[in-house]
């Protein structure tokens, strides 16, 4: 949904909606302006600063120097995912993917998820697709049964799972096997990009690397289907 | 690729291309025209008997009743599938796709299946994406690594399998649990269509039915998951 005006984009910010895109015209001094934009900066939403005929082709409406697009998808807390695993008495089992951007992947890592009895997934706020429509139409509807916490660094998180006794396993080539590795107790599976895999402090902060036999020559899985086989190996040593 | 004209498609069939659509205009019945309207009846090849303008639409060439679209990619036998596991004395390890229209899908399944040490995979000739260059793609190369044969009927090629002692697994809802199944020894793994599963002829042919466990709302896993995590259940318990 895009928002635009002054006003509008004001409600946007202070009522917590979700902002994939702030577009703020340059040199705005006025009162509203500058809350807006102070507003920002407190809630870590980045603004892309552009002229005025940068927003004027964005739209026929009057902007007035503002314009944002935001989405309905309701996010979690990272601590809804952990009371959720304990409302259920079970051991917390939550997914981590860091800079999934192909909105496909996300949308099928979503529906698996569901599946596969997922308490929460973890995406961060930048270089990552957000919830949009075309993941809410991948993930056959499992947006709507699965809490999605949106956090401004993936690394801070691992920290507070950390101390909350859940273990990280990252997802790539060259770990211990996952058939092989104990995924039973508190954790969460880092997905990484499809691009990049797990960016490097992302991965050093982890518990442990678990990694898919290969047994061809294609090096790699596609990243929703590595998360699917690693979501229900969980599932099977949790019985 | 489309090839048109009377003699570039004659040779098209001679030469034992793999032919996706075949367009003829109706009521030829010169001599070159009834050679390849018999050819294609001996090879099984499905005509599609049009009129002089449906083809005239298709092309601004000289099609002089005959337009083919054919695929680069070099089909095999079942009997190469059977072959490759023994030359590698492995237990056979094949994909039966039962319709996949998608072509991300069957791109995604032979990727998976390559990663996964997968023989072969069959598919059907009809209601089913060809291998085409969108499949190749989203394969991420793996077709040129893995041996795919496509027959005129599922069923009959499930009587030969099991003259070879293989086990056939059909892949769906309500069966038992892939991880509480016996899946080693010479097996194929049957995967139905997106829209409607496996057909029920070949479902009741199968040696069993094999499910995957379901935790959340969504009652199904995406075709190309599904056959992963079935595909992946495979490797671990032939270790």
């Amino acid at each position: 949904m895009i928002i635009e005006g002054k006003n509008s984009v004001l409600e946007a910010v202070k009522n917590g909606l979700t902002i994939n895109k702030m577009m703020v015209q340059n040199n705005l001094t006025d009162n509203i302006s500058n809350e807006i934009i102070k507003l920002c900066k407190v809630k870590g939403i980045r603004i892309d600063f552009v002229s005025k005929e940068v927003l004027d082709k964005k739209t026929t409406n009057r902007h007035q120097g503002f314009i944002c697009e935001v989405t309905d998808f309701k996010y979690c807390e990272v601590e809804d995912i952990l009371n959720f695993a304990s409302s259920k008495n079970e051991d917390a089992f939550i997914l981590i993917l860091d800079g999934i951007e192909d909105p496909h992947n996300f949308g099928a890592l979503i529906r698996t998820a569901e599946c596969a009895g997922v308490h929460g997934i973890i995406i961060p706020e930048h270089r990552a697709t957000p919830v949009n429509d075309t993941v809410v139409k991948t993930s056959a509807g499992a947006t709507s049964n699965m809490l999605i916490a949106r956090v401004n660094n993936i690394n801070n998180i691992i920290d507070i799972l950390k101390k909350e006794n859940v273990w990280i396993y990252c997802l790539e080539v060259g770990g211990e096997e996952i058939t092989k590795t104990n995924l039973t107790g508190n954790i969460a599976i880092v997905v990484g990009s499809e691009g990049n895999g797990v960016s490097r402090l992302t991965k050093e902060k982890c518990d442990g690397i678990i990694s898919i036999k290969l047994k061809g020559k294609i090096n790699s899985l596609n990243a929703s289907v590595a998360g699917a086989v690693a979501m229900y190996e969980v599932v099977r040593q949790r019985g």
